[in-house]
């Protein structure tokens, strides 16, 4: 079958790749991939670097352990569907779509449960199979989310992303409440805007980086505190009356920032994980989880499809990430886009494949 | 004791009451109440006009149960504490406080385990006990609520029943959701602002007067509907896109409201009753409730003080409700107030006691 | 292919049909279904009667709304696989199985965000398929639930209707509560078992025959009320000291019992709607739901799969059913079975169309 | 005024107190104390020892910085009002009644919103004022909880502890789900009655003294584990197909415990803290707090006075102490009773100051 887009007749694509058990990424040609019965074959029109792209990049001891080369990165994207498998029933050619990067099982305990976000049998696009830092990637139907064209491209790969944040941020009420987002990273900044526009009484921002302060600021943040020149545990201690912060979004996974977020939590507070450290955090569990009377959750990817129909409901309702989309880049320049992540002057860095769309 | 405003010599007071078993009000001067050793006395600053207060204006079959004359109107208010009780022990003289209006006994199995607002032995200001149409009112002191100064008494007095809103709207969540508002009285415009500040994806409000629908607009409803004019159900339905309703504020008390309120609840729905029928309603409970595993909810007063925080939270957050203040009037212009009210092109009725405040 | 239990040579079998639109039903021999790629085909071990097969039976209004003849009854079931189609993944042959009988679509909204059980396409067997009143009977794969033999088929096939009462009673807190059930059918008495497994403080039965008020007393009930001889408001207002019901399960589907449960009510207290009237019902919406604050709920169906499990859970924790099968006949039987239905004095009714097993 | 019990002219009473910054406690005689206007009298009719008074007893580091002797230990009892300060309004002299040990403020941010369980500003009695190992012993009205003189004193002092375990066990559902309950003193033993009653699946009780693990058996857990033997890690993941524990509940303040609860949680499982590390503790958050997406919550006291009205209603609904209950002792023998606690082959002991009752 000939596709209308006539990719089939260009037998291979470039694609980034993690080839080998070392630093870097390098960029091959290689096979167009086929759908399976059940998948769909994707032509990728934009896709986004994430912090655990840098840890691959970078190799760390948990990309070791975490990573079988060879393997296209890239799990952040969106797309135009251009060949279905043959039992593929809710998709065509033709249809824009972003993609729920955790595949689940659909079997398990929790996905029967409604918990498909913790999977037992989770198989993640980008670090288990190939993902999207290529001309074409696939995906099965179950995990494939369609998308309004009035969303550009440069937004709708980061609906994944952003469902990280809109899940940890409103797994409990912000509206009415304090809240404190530790780390101004993409997943942080996207935290402080949903918090805003979902009614927070106050925001409170706190990074190292200046640059990513002031991004803060432009999604909507009344204070930033810079850790490294800041006593963040006084100054949020000062800013709330004595009271500290009713809601902690832990964006950072540095152990500093546990600590100190724990110990300015308020009582009664509601304290959420999501960035995740690199190893054991020693906490003081009596004083600032028992006697507190704190609530802490663990916040891992997006409640499938909760979450996306969340994310589209917050875009509707005016959600703006175009100030956190501060780089626009060729696929081919991943070199340099991961240079600008790991300087860390940067939001959301935006990657095509094909051409840089407006 | 000399007060330092020197009221006690002004040994009495204009007040605007409730004096026979008959339609209308009375201007009649009455003696300076004295507190109770655990009340304050409260100098009124401004009060405003509620549609209960309405209701007894108008003396009709559930006031005549309700109300036994001769009794002081007027539960929604804010002014400076000018005497406290012997045994007050969180205020003084000079504070500025607004009044939680239902007098919780305290004891009861309700107030013991957190839901005051529906104690079994609830007193209500300006009903059972006298109201604040008048120069002085007292307040026991476990009901007053210390407010800032840079509330101005026109909002200040507004904190009542901007509290029942707040209590309805946000009972359940709001983010995210769209949200039908059934009736544009003050209630309704102040959930419709509470739900837009809240992140709402939608709000669409319905009333039957053009006056009240282009308020409903200024606080923010994407959308109205006059009822008199449309098919409620099938608009519901094509704005949005055939599932109806996520969560229904029934704010009007209206019968067709109702009915239609719960036709157009999409399934897993949310709804909340707080205007007060007249009347016993009939309902289709096996499609728009049992079917659709709706969830409903009475809201009556506010959750003290949970509400009362949640309150100022929302209006540091930046809810605005000059555009629904209408009117500001001296409370000796009480009739001129309710026949405005009666006609309904207006939003809330300020009235000052004392002198009109900018 | 010829299956172990050589059925595909019994090329029809016995069927109790609904075949005409008029009262009765009719025991026919019809094909042998084949299963779709997506389905399974099941030797029915035992099925049972439930409310719904009984107005079908009578042809009441309702059914003659919902019902298109020829159609063979019977959604509560349990069985072995003995074919399955070609895209099934997790079962074979051997299986013992119950079946949710709605048949969720998996792609609409409310089947996407974990509410399957409200899924907007359902299709519910026995109704808008053929059902288990024969032999044999397919279902898709999604809808199947792996059944340890360790339960024996007359329990087995109970969990359907059982995860009704399981969603309706679980659907809030009952533990510490004081419950008060409507209708002593049996999903009004697995329901009286459930909350008195689950730490109910208190459960009150109500019903009109004393039969099943009998049954309610042994499946844990420690007062029962017959609603024809006592006033039952006043008798629940007695027995919890005024206080009313705080949890009331409403099972019958009378317009009476409605109106007595929302009475009875008490302050914050929890309403479930499972059993659906015949008709339109009028409230006193103002006086029982709004001033008492009340939550109100609708149910419907089990949660997909989360009630399924629960079900599992409880019958592990020593929830016992045996004392609420008052009959096993056989399924040619049918007349009688439905007979002693109608009379009343029975509780589950369980057919075998094979032979009646121990 | 002379008391009814002549008290008043028995000028001092026994007391055992904390009289030295050092280990050990002392039996004084002192003056019967006076109380406030808003307080009781109270004549202790059992009191038992909590671990609080053990670390109390031993000086421990905690207890260093917690106490300023002298003071009367005992913050568990019950007894008989003997004199009613001037503004009491609820109590008369001869109320039976257990004591809420934590002495609320009432007028800060969380009492005034429902969360009197985490005051800030409490004052804990037998800690920071005179407790009720003494024959008398005063309290604020607002900490009295009218008992049922149904409840024989050795179970009327348990209210208090039990209440802890109500608290944490019932924090989030334990019907349907597999509990494991960490340590296996009073509080864990409570625990485990506690979530059987309320419908627990399965409950697994885990300690390293055998006496506690058979008292365990007793209350009704199913499985018992000896940490001191066993991989609890490991039995847990057999003891529940490899999920793990669905709600766990941390009793015992062990770090290992701690560490192991985690890691056995399930995903998607509720952890509560309860017990009390003596130090600060190191956790893999990402492995067992984020990848999970657990749910954690501290638990501190019992919530005033819902915990109570629960409390009350479980005991009605059949909850047995009377296992639990070891040993029972005249006050004055409190060495002993310290000796066999620290022993640890003991369940609850309750202590008489005056004599030991049936």
């Amino acid at each position: 079958m000939m596709s209308p887009e006539g990719y089939a007749s260009a037998r291979t694509m470039p694609a980034v790749i993690k080839g080998e058990r070392a630093p870097g990424l390098t960029l091959v040609e290689k096979p167009i991939p086929s759908p399976a019965p059940d998948e769909l074959l994707i032509k990728v029109r934009a896709t986004s670097i994430c912090g655990t792209d840098l840890h691959i990049y970078n190799w760390d001891s948990w990309a070791q352990g975490a990573i079988k080369p060879p393997v296209t990165l890239g799990h952040e994207f969106c797309g135009d569907v251009v060949e279905v498998g043959k039992d593929v029933k809710s998709f065509r050619n033709g249809d824009y779509v972003a993609a729920e990067s955790h595949i689940y099982c659909g079997q398990c305990f929790q996905c029967r449960t409604g918990n498909r976000h913790i999977c037992e049998n989770e198989v993640i696009i980008g670090l288990a199979r190939d993902g999207a830092f290529a001309d074409y990637v696939t995906l099965p139907e179950r995990c494939a989310w369609k998308t309004d064209r009035a969303l550009p491209p440069h937004i709708a790969t980061l609906q994944e992303p952003l469902g990280n944040s809109v899940h940890a941020t409103l797994a409990g009420d912000v509206s009415r409440k304090k809240v404190v987002v530790f780390g101004c990273g993409p997943t942080g900044l996207f935290a402080v805007a949903i918090a805003r526009l979902c009614g927070a009484a106050m925001v409170i921002a706190i990074d190292v980086n200046p640059f990513r302060l002031e991004l803060a600021r432009k999604m909507g943040a009344q204070h930033t505190l810079n850790a490294k020149q800041t006593n963040v545990v006084e100054a949020v201690m000062d800013l709330t009356q004595g009271r500290g912060g009713e809601v902690v979004l832990e964006m950072s996974g540095s152990p500093q920032a546990i600590q100190d977020g724990l110990r300015l939590l308020s009582r009664g507070g509601d304290f959420r994980f999501f960035g995740v450290p690199s190893d054991r955090v020693t906490l003081d569990i009596a004083r600032d989880v028992i006697f507190k009377g704190a609530h802490i959750r663990g916040v891992v990817g997006r409640r499938i499809f909760e979450t996306w129909f969340d994310t589209k409901a917050l875009l509707e309702a005016g959600l703006d990430l175009n100030p956190l989309v501060t780089h626009r880049l060729p696929l081919r320049d991943f070199t340099r886009a991961f240079d600008l992540f790991k300087e860390g002057n940067c939001g959301k860095i935006v990657l095509y494949p094909q051409k840089v769309e407006e």
